[in-house]
């Protein structure tokens, strides 16, 4: 695949999302975007060895400082937060200051939630280096803290200048962090396009195996939805919750398991079959489309099985999550693969048989 | 004065800004802007046991929180931000929670801040109790917490829902924290309205007197004014930064002396008298112009010298001002009562005779 650049519409606040192999070698993708003297990289014990120096080369003759996070969910908190506005004011840092995020979802959120709030708000880049960041979270605005009450509870929509996924960057991931960016990209298939889902469950092998014009086109049609989505309804006040299908079990997962224990894109993963396994109880989606998901999910090695843990303290967390409004719960379930919708008619029954149900998400 | 309500116009973020004698009692008011069910009083253990059971009869029937902040200046800070996130999620407010800051800048500023980012942003309401927040910072959606090397350095632009501004609730504040009210009134003449500003010169009296009608006209005429600057420039990408005249010199002596020793409106009091002096001494204002701006200063009980602090460190924290732009100071200079301009045209000499100039400000 020749590379791409698709745009997020958003007007003003609209940017481009280049997508291709060895971008981080184009060095004008990131510098055009610095308007200032000084640059913040943001990134990783583990993303900076790798990368960091390609974006020193194209930041050559600028004020560049790197602040380094230790990886991991759990170190996206306050603490974090804390330390980075820290750094960013010890080194002075202005307002005309960019930011650039060089890592996975961690990275990039956090990064995020510092642009939108340092001396109210500057600029900054995506730059994900997951296939998880690629097809999802350097999109669309969202970024945040979590709370160890719930994740993502503290943030703001803030827009990148632009996002710069290099797919070459993927070759690098562990195979279970690879993995858990795929549930993102099944989802994708699910809420909005039957045909690209179909393709994943017959490239489901070329996928893991990381074949490049597989993962191009992976990334490329997932980035186009989120991209409309986004540019529909970037705030979500409608839409855009589309987006969560299969997130408000994997987030009662993540912060029930302590963050960092389950990757975010298995909590997903196990979200989605729980999602469809409720969706196929209310009589909403038919049994063998519940299958599907499920089969597709497995398939792309990941977890289907419910977790081990109390239905009432899933329920108790899950009932805080933002979907919560006015205090009834909001779901997003499936009425056919393709097709989804944003519903407060939860059954509280068969909620609860999804939540206790173990090995036997969608067997029905 | 009747009561009067003054619209700041920003499409879909506008709001009302309502002030009057005893609003407080009418309770549509604030009720008619929560939404949801849930609402969250954040307030100050000076404040609240004043007013807070008026906001409750307000606000009857509602699942009403109360956070209670200690006062004063230094506890505007992340840890008191976190704090309040804490509070929240233990009381599993959700997104369609509606926050209300009873109190001054402190509270209204974290409060803001607290609801902008908040599961990415919920509603909310300032209910300002000092002079200053009625006439400044409850009004344009400024919202922030200090850094330990800078104020306001953590923030959002967020917009309120409505602004309730009893002017009755001024009666009970101590006379220190009125006159440092004062600072802002007067700013919105030197900025804006030499004719306002002459009223003031010649009302000073009436003010420091507390005469309703000379009160409920000076935050009348100060939040149209602010309203009229909002709506112009709401990022503050232009003209909006009119608004800090004195601030950078304010919030220099503010960070010198520690948050909470020196109140901000007096800090901006000297500020002013500052940047008055600086402007002279460019040539820009007339001798007999700064006079007048020290004089007025005077008038309101306010100090009208430069702090004993080393200008060198007065310089080194004026530097990392928010209003810094790729590293070259920019300062609010007045060419005469009623127009000032943004400058990055600062004498260095002069700024230095500035800092340096204790009693001296204005004698020239």
């Amino acid at each position: 695949m020749t590379d791409v650049t698709l745009e997020v519409d958003l007007g003003e606040r609209g940017y481009p999302i280049h997508i291709g192999d060895g971008l981080l070698g184009r060095k004008e993708l990131l510098r055009d975007k610095v308007r200032g003297s000084q640059v913040a990289v943001i990134t990783n014990d583990v993303v900076g060895p790798l990368y960091l120096s390609r974006l020193e080369d194209a930041l050559a003759g600028l004020d560049v400082d790197v602040y380094t996070l230790p990886d991991g969910e759990q170190h996206k908190n306050l603490e974090s937060y804390g330390a980075i506005m820290d750094f960013l004011m010890e080194r002075r840092h202005n307002r005309s200051t960019t930011l650039v995020a060089l890592g996975g979802g961690v990275v990039g959120d956090i990064t995020g939630f510092v642009a939108a709030t340092f001396q109210r708000g500057v600029a900054f880049v995506q730059v994900p280096t997951t296939l998880l960041a690629q097809v999802d979270s350097s999109v669309g605005g969202k970024t945040a803290i979590n709370h160890p009450r719930g994740k993502n509870m503290i943030g703001a929509f803030y827009q990148p200048r632009c996002v710069i996924a290099d797919t070459t960057v993927l070759n690098s991931l562990g195979e279970r962090e690879f993995r858990a960016g795929l549930a993102e990209v099944l989802k994708y298939g699910v809420i909005a396009d039957a045909e690209f889902f179909g393709w994943l469950e017959s490239n489901a092998n070329a996928l893991l195996g990381r074949e490049p014009e597989a993962l191009a086109q992976a990334v490329r049609r997932s980035c186009e939805i989120k991209a409309a989505v986004v540019a529909e309804d970037e705030m979500e006040a409608g839409v855009r919750a589309i987006l969560n299908y299969g997130h408000t079990f994997g987030h009662a997962i993540e912060t029930l398991t302590g963050y960092g224990e389950v990757l975010h894109g298995e909590a997903v993963a196990t979200g989605m079959v729980m999602a469809a396994d409720l969706s196929v109880r209310q009589g909403w989606l038919a049994g063998a489309e519940g299958k599907r998901i499920k089969a597709a999910v497995e398939a792309c090695g990941l977890p289907v099985v419910a977790p081990p843990v109390d239905p009432d303290d899933m329920l108790g967390v899950m009932s805080i999550d933002k979907k919560v409004v006015n205090g009834r719960m909001r779901l997003v379930l499936a009425r056919a693969i393709g097709t989804v919708t944003v519903t407060e008619d939860v059954d509280a029954r068969s909620l609860r048989a999804t939540l206790a149900a173990g090995e036997d998400l969608c067997v029905g």
